[in-house]
């Protein structure tokens, strides 16, 4: 399976389209050199072709598994994850202090886009440790930070979030576990927790968790809720692993793709856990934490959309298959009209959900540099966006990667099923794309529109200036920029929440839309209007923005329909 | 994995919808009394809810696999394919001359959607079967007639169909299986055949398998190609099946899905086999057994689809989650409006994929029973849309089962996965969606568009006389057909076929918008408007009806722009 890191792409989009000079103009990111960056996303690069790429497979065909109550990870996965620590690809933008490089998020984002096309169950290994070490920086104590960042950092020890339990899935409010202070600064936990990605390894001399937990004083619902550090081993102050915590891993999960990672129920049995932020404070903390990780899944959606890509590209450009329709053509599969429209159309979404996620990353990059409400908030609205955006990106390109392959692509073996398979998760975990759409017509429009109508704003005058270059580009991004205007009065006009919910996710959808005609039109005034992203821009715009207005029809239907049917008609 | 056999939507489309009337009131057709087709429905349906579903695990857990050279079938299946065969579920619609029933296509279509979302990897044997009873009835010597249809009509012997080679798949022609007359009325079949479904089992007595193979004089391409009867074991005039014949299983691929159906790369070594039609008349005879498996494959994703939801409902009217959004509430996440949006556009989806395949084969029973032409020509029109809006339903509606499922959708054990996986085949065999697509604006436009002008006057009559009944279901009906027809125009005027091609896909999904949106407003009409069918049709008319219209601009958008991006762009 091999993997090309498209590099290009990147330094296009920062330069072009996202303006990674922002952040690099800032006192915070000053050292972000261009050739420290180029240097970076070419070695994070050969290291995900090189040695992250051949691993795909094996996590594949030979699962982690559990044996005597250890988690034996998946064969290559162990010289895999020394490579990704060692490099420091872990810790990017972690705190210098502790170790970790201090660049902007927007860097580590493309290296985890990386990483994740080239073996997409390993690289949910380091992005759980990452979401962790941004919690604790945030919120943890200064002796907890001093303990446990360098090492995470370092990824001599991995981290895992436990958020899920059975009765608490998107309702995490709902969870049982429970903290009882032992009067000596530790807790002790008792519960079971659910679908615990990479809980345990048989990689790291540690294994850190941060465990959602109610207090004895803790309210019902998700203000009761605090957050705790509990490691498999108890270290000394010095950061040696000691003795074994009470905690265990019950069973590993048999999952439909993802098999390289383990996912875990995990039981604890009066464990000793470290309070992390404040009492009650949980959700804040986890949010932290969250909010990185959809950022970061929205990136693997976008690294399993770019594998699956290259993978069946490589094959069209490879099998012949009657006759071929062009002159001058490669003789293969990739002349033929069908497949070149699915292989546009996956390049295209590519394009466009990486530049969103960049996008996110760098707004974050800019909210941590300079402190702006503005930045925070546009931050906070593509979040969602790149989350549930990326990740359909990953599922619809995988389903397209299938079809590219013909019959070949149901059969194991050629690979176009693994992505498949793996990349349905993302979808899912994090929040499930729906929580995500829901975040987005909810929380993110608690403004009255104020972030969704800047970024309106900024892309309408974006292609009010484009207009004279390329008019029949600009026009329709303009055109469907005013459509959603419209659409998001009327969202935030709606102030009954399961009215908006109900339109939630074509809502987003359509969002996406606009801001990949908007990015796409970027690039090809960035080219002069000449060059393939040009080309791909024309493609992105003429074809697929389009098909907003009917997302935005159905956004706006509002919820009374869906209720018509009685949930006794629904099963007729 | 229960399953409850939609019976009551079959007969509400048979007798409102698609109008069985009319085949049952021919000559041909003329003993499918209204109680026998009703206790058809019901016996089907409680063999595909008792005795199938509960195979559907089986075969995925257990797939079938080769044992000295031999196929096993997963656990149960032996049983399950007797309860088929000897149920008459094989043959409702074959000739009653060698046992059939002689019933509509249309009968035979519910049934068949029934065993396949009971289980899908069992269903597929049949299906096969019933193809070559078609082929062989239409095109096959007395003498082979009298042979094999009785057996294959009882479900004693299966039959496969042998088409896909390594270097010939949607490019049949390219086939090198080579037949060499023996001079003795046999002839002697070399070659090796890959991909084929069901191409042994351990419970039948013979399986005969259809083999596309060039003769001596034949043609290069599909000109040249003939077919040929060759079974396992070659039958005395008696029809005992003797002597094995020189073919053998070679080996089983490994799948994605659908476990339960062993997928074979067969091996031809002088097989004896017998002509089927005429020399070089092969495709011909492949024709009527695709067309007849392009409709049952349509089925197929219905089918799976059907199961797919009913999985999902279940498991949304059980599972608790968050606060209920609605008063008077189940208390369940079908409470919650985007968990509705989802019920709701899977049941939309399937009903509307489900009218479209019973009007397809209510066409043939019509073309069958009365030689007339615009029946025929409206058979062929609707045969790639029931073929790839079918499995597309089936696709998508599986995809959302496995998101209302939350993160249990990925976990094997729930099933949800299990449609999802095995369902994704059927928009790749028979044909994949691209060729039906590309089908659709090639030969089945070859007449002008004569055919699917009929089909949208068809519709614009009848949303006209239902203005003044529901004028808010009728008129998007009626100006979404408009706005195809000037579509189809368009289409026709286009003279370069690679021209068409270009936009084929989207052009298809455009169609089944707008059938779909035809038949649901049948059903409201016929409800007056109240109804569980009037609430589904409003919700697919106003909400999904509406993507036609960018599925058109995209369907007309031309290759040029596809080819804009050289291969060397692509890979950048």
């Amino acid at each position: 399976m091999p993997y090309r890191a498209p590099i290009e792409d990147y330094t296009f989009l920062f330069d072009h389209v996202v303006g990674l000079k922002q952040v690099t103009g800032t006192e915070t990111f000053s050292e972000a050199s261009p050739d420290l960056i180029s240097a970076i996303l070419s070695e994070a690069g050969k290291m995900a072709e090189n040695v992250l790429a051949p691993l795909q497979r094996n996590g594949d065909l030979h699962p982690a598994h559990l044996e005597n109550g250890v988690v034996r990870a998946s064969p290559g996965f162990d010289e895999g994850y020394k490579a990704i620590a060692e490099g420091g690809w872990i810790s990017i933008s972690a705190s210098p202090e502790f170790g970790g490089m201090g660049l902007p998020l927007s860097i580590t984002t493309a290296v985890n886009e990386m990483m994740s096309g080239a073996c997409l169950s390993l690289q949910l290994n380091p992005l759980m440790s990452q979401g962790q070490i941004e919690a604790l920086d945030e919120h943890a104590s200064d002796e907890i930070k001093a303990l446990y960042l360098p090492k995470l950092i370092s990824g001599e020890w991995s981290g895992t979030m436990n958020l899920t339990e059975a009765q608490a899935g998107s309702d995490v409010g709902a969870l049982q576990t429970k903290a009882t202070d032992n009067g000596d600064g530790t807790y002790a936990i008792n519960g079971q927790k659910i679908f615990i990605s990479w809980a345990d390894n048989d990689f790291t001399e540690n294994v850190c968790h941060l465990v959602l937990a109610r207090l004895h004083d803790g309210a019902p619902g998700t203000k009761g809720i605090s957050l705790f550090m509990v490691p498999k081993y108890i270290p000394d102050a010095d950061g040696n692993p000691g003795p074994a915590n009470s905690l265990h891993v019950v069973s590993l999960e048999h999952k439909m793709g993802l098999h390289g990672s383990p996912t875990a129920v995990m039981q604890y049995d009066g464990a000793t856990g470290w309070l992390v932020g404040e009492h009650h404070g949980g959700m804040r903390a986890m949010f932290t934490m969250m909010n990185n990780a959809r950022l970061g899944v929205g990136g693997q959606g976008i690294g399993g959309a770019e594998g699956a890509y290259q993978h069946a590209l490589s094959y069209a450009l490879e099998r012949k298959q009657g006759k071929t329709p062009v002159e001058g053509g490669t003789g293969t599969i990739a002349d033929h009209a069908d497949v070149r429209r699915m292989l546009t159309t996956m390049k295209a979404e590519i394009f466009a959900a990486r530049a969103i996620a960049l996008s996110c990353a760098i707004a974050i990059d800019m909210q941590n540099a300079t402190g702006s409400k503005d930045w925070a908030a546009r931050a906070a609205f593509l979040t969602p966006i790149a989350k549930a955006y990326g990740t359909n990106v990953g599922m619809n390109v995988a389903e397209m990667g299938v079809q590219v392959h013909g019959g070949m692509g149901f059969i194991e073996e050629t690979g176009a099923a693994q992505y498949y398979r793996d990349v349905r998760v993302t979808a899912i975990y994090e929040g499930t794309n729906g929580i995500q759409a829901m975040d987005l017509v909810a929380r993110k429009l608690m403004d009255d529109g104020d972030a969704a109508n800047a970024l309106l704003d900024e892309i309408e005058d974006f292609a009010e200036a484009a207009r004279a270059k390329l008019p029949e580009l600009a026009e329709p991004v303009w055109d469907a920029c005013e459509t959603l205007r419209e659409a998001v009065d009327q969202m935030v006009a709606q102030s009954e929440l399961n009215q908006r919910f109900a339109g939630a996710v074509p809502f987003l959808q359509a969002f996406a839309r606009v801001i990949g005609g908007y990015v796409h039109l970027q690039a090809a005034i960035a080219e002069g209007g000449t060059g393939p992203r040009s080309k791909l821009a024309k493609f992105f715009i003429t074809r697929l923005l389009p098909e907003h207005a009917a997302l935005l029809i159905h956004a706006l239907a509002g919820a009374d329909d869906l209720y018509a049917l009685s949930t006794d008609e629904l099963a007729m």
